[in-house]
């Protein structure tokens, strides 16, 4: 009979210890687990602060309520998880895992013929002063979460102070704002959302952020904590800022601990080092989950990215391979999608800025609009910013955020992404279409097609970022063609040289525009700024540009009423 | 000056004209449409009737509230367009185009050099006795649904037949529920949606339809109207039918007949037949839009198929090529998404019964499951059914059915399979993932992994259509491995030999089962189903099959409480 240990009880382990169950029904399969539960949804965490999830015990149990303990395991799946029993070393020449029972402090040796190491991630705890003062959390387990949970049900925080802008600070954000507290975040990088998100994508989700009473600092770095007990302060190399609760939300590092010591390679990321079959450098050995490397499939590149979806299907393929099969992890796209109270945040494989760092010769587009038909009830806008290899016209990345329906376009990109489709392959997709859902031509076909424009020459664009430097050079004038009632109620902020001429009066009132001035046009999506971009240039106009986008999509302040 | 006419000023015919414009800043540019009204949004209107859209001109304006008509089209795109006026000739030779203006009677003709025939659909309209009575109604045009409208306001309109099972006819039916109309669906075929969907995902559709209230008559015919002035009852083959309003629902028919006159190659389908650059058998001449065929890119038929999404695209492919462009359109999957009030059914490429008829070598598999992780508040259930060819595991088709949300699992699957991709390429994307959003592994993943299993020989599936017809056979025994609370609350009706074992007593009460007996495991969703499967093959029984997509997907009838 076959022994297959597996080292951690949370979604890469069991999934590989289940998936091997069913190819092999006479192996003897063990689960060791350090933690007191097993199998539990991290990421609900956030939304169990937050108040969506009332039980946290819904976290750990199937979706018909039975909690996935080792009972659980033992009857369904005859598998044997042993909990708060720590892998203390792996003996590769004895093949046995050494383990400290940690309720009792016995130790034991457990023989493997195939072992799977799923040790997971852990949340960066900073060596700062203070640091280990009271109400300061990383959310990491279920423990941090019911503490927090506790905290807030004795009604003593009243002012948060998270410490990073990524994926659980800004999800913690919105948990504790829901919650009526006082909320700062405190980022050390430029921007919200650093790690996948280029600036001017960013800036229109920290413009929402502001509106949900969200504070939010940037290029702040963290100095230490101030408190007795408990903590009352964050110190930044700015400000002080009072605090009840912090939480640290400053990314993970990857528990590869252990199998470095056992001479496993580990790469440069820290993470743990495995073949596309999931095989660390010893073949009895696999390892997934949070603890090892992933190549993004764009880049090329390896890349230490925890994911609870990339766990899971790390974990199905480990268990084929545990049973004599070849299956393949192809690898990722660093796809993310984050709500935001209304707003949805996503991106999916590179970034501008990767695109960039990796020396690609590359083409964007952004453009706006509603996520459905605009005469139907509830359409929403999303913004989309679309990266493709201007050569090949290869589509490269997308991130896309609005308080429309984000993550189907999201999604859509990252088909053709894994399968290396083009920018034509993208507008080409034959997409469901019905008014309730989206457009004739969907956002994504909108922003293929603006690529595709771009790169035809005929549509020439700038970003907002780089629309905002230029709106105090003279030789610019920014030309808003909105009808007056649009104008009336906003209009870009601190803007000396604009010109308010609505489209369908523009072919007529050409003679109000000089040649020899850059054009910056736009409207509220730029679709009609696209149009006028035509008619100038029809007329004659040679600097013309249109600012993706338009107003909806510009990170900036702006006058209303 | 190249002068450039399109037929037709609506979907398809003004996306030509405004594209060639962009191209050709001096083009001529005339639309000749024969209708008062121009660039209308069609596919709002069964939302107009229903309340969603309170003003029917909302259909016609642009976002912003500018209405489409000949002015927009002139002072914004410099097209001229003419309303009321109909093309009845087309004089190759000559290269003009002979219209006459409906106002007035007056003729004249048209000189072009290039022409695009964009003359769309129209409804079918049966040769049945009485279809001239008054209150009976297709849904192609404004004035159809303005018509529908005003008769609901008179409160006169109590009982609704409509005729066909469409999507125009359930587009419909949920507009009239919504207006409180007794509403009674007749359709000629044996199901729901019978243009797209396979049975047992139209039996989910129709069980849904009959909750709201819905009747649906499948197989049966509309043989005659009757009234005197107004309609007031339908009789079919089987009953009379009171009835004040009627929808004829019947689908729709090219309008080809004025290409056809002037010799230009129509296809089996009735409809235009044009090159993959929008050609018609007339160099000079492009067609697009509902008039065309479309190539399904799946199974390389020639298909009629209008939808406005197509339209748009073709529009944008004959913008490019009239300006000397070779901009291609690749062909369609048939993609279709309907609402039916807070269900939503899609499909895209081949259903089963295409494969079938087409002569694949096919496998499917339906799963169903929550849209979003079980713990998290408004997750949904969505049922799915893919469908591969067996030997390459290229994807040929999906269907979707549920209230969660269904419109990015079909968009997600249109983009594998405009990109050829196969059932693992679906399962390896790296979908966005948050608890807001979906689960770690997502539905389409699990619907691919669901025919991985089958192609690997781990999962062996029966359909709920094929369950049911075993359902009184003596050596087929169901089991119904859900908790004891759940049996209590819905149970399969009408199953005489059925076991209730709970999934995690199987194990230890694998005795009440009879090895030779056929076993057809099933749970909520038949997760625990193909757990079930895993144990009882473990054990040595070797006819078990796993019930595909569980009570949540089973479109029979049902015990409750």
């Amino acid at each position: 009979m076959k022994k297959i240990v597996v080292i951690g009880g949370v979604a890469a382990g069991l999934k590989a210890a289940a998936k091997a169950r069913r190819c092999d029904p006479e192996a003897g399969i063990t689960v060791l687990e350090r933690g007191e539960i097993i199998s539990y949804g991290a990421c609900g965490l956030p939304y169990y602060v937050g108040g969506d999830v009332h039980d946290i015990e819904d976290l750990m149990k199937t979706p018909v309520g039975i909690v996935r303990g080792p009972g659980y395991f033992k009857n369904v799946k005859d598998i044997v998880v042993l909990t708060q029993t720590e892998a203390t070393v792996i003996d590769r020449q004895a093949k046995t895992v050494k383990v400290k029972k940690l309720a009792t402090g016995e130790t034991d040796s457990i023989p493997y013929d195939q072992l799977v190491i799923a040790t997971g991630a852990s949340a960066i705890k900073p060596r700062l002063a203070g640091v280990e003062l009271g109400n300061i959390y990383t959310l990491w387990h279920p423990d941090d979460a019911r503490a927090i949970q506790q905290g807030l049900g004795k009604g003593t925080f009243k002012r948060a102070v998270i410490i990073g802008a990524g994926l659980v600070g800004m999800e913690m954000a919105e948990a504790l704002t829901k919650r009526q507290l006082e909320v700062t975040v405190v980022e050390m990088k430029e921007q919200l959302f650093p790690a996948f998100l280029d600036p001017e994508i960013a800036g229109i989700a920290a413009k929402y952020a502001a509106e949900k009473g969200i504070k939010l600092l940037t290029g702040e770095k963290v100095e230490r904590f101030i408190g007795e007990t408990d903590v009352t302060a964050v110190e930044t190399d700015k400000r002080t800022i009072p605090a009840d609760l912090v939480v640290l939300a400053m990314g993970a590092h990857p528990n590869a601990k252990l199998a470095e010591d056992a001479g496993l390679t580990v790469g440069a990321t820290g993470a743990i080092v495995v073949d596309d079959e999931m095989r660390t450098s010893d073949p009895d050995i696999f390892a997934g989950g949070d603890c090892v490397e992933n190549v993004n499939i764009i880049s090329g590149q390896k890349v230490f990215a925890p994911m609870g979806s990339t766990a899971n299907k790390h974990g199905r393929v480990i268990g084929e391979n545990l049973c004599g099969g070849h299956a393949k992890f192809k690898g990722i796209l660093n796809t993310v999608v984050v709500k935001l109270h209304g707003l949805t945040v996503g991106k999916t494989g590179l970034s501008e800025q990767d695109a960039k760092q990796l020396g690609y010769e590359y083409i964007t587009a952004m453009v706006a609009g509603p996520d459905k038909i605009h005469y139907m009830p509830g359409a929403k806008l999303i913004t989309i910013k679309l990266i493709a290899e201007a050569k090949t016209g290869k589509v490269l990345g997308m991130q896309a955020v609005g308080e429309g329906e984000v993550a189907k376009r999201v999604d859509v990109v990252a088909a053709v992404l894994t399968l290396g489709g083009t920018i034509d392959d993208l507008f080409d997709i034959d997409l469901s279409y019905a008014p309730p859902y989206n457009s004739p031509i969907d956002n994504v076909a909108v922003a293929a097609n603006a690529v595709m424009n771009k790169l035809a020459g005929k549509l020439k664009g700038i970003s907002s970022l780089a629309a905002k430097e230029k709106m105090t050079a003279e030789q610019t004038v920014f030309l808003d063609v909105r009808t007056p009632d649009e104008c009336k109620q906003i209009r870009l902020a601190g803007c000396p040289n604009i010109k308010y001429i609505p489209l369908g009066q523009l072919r007529s009132r050409l003679t109000e525009l000089n040649k020899d001035d850059e054009i910056v046009a736009f409207c509220k999506i730029s679709l009609r700024g696209y149009e006028a971009e035509g008619i100038l240039e029809g007329a004659g106009f040679e600097n013309v540009k249109v600012m993706e986008g338009g107003v909806a999509a510009w990170p900036f302040s702006c006058e209303k009423g």
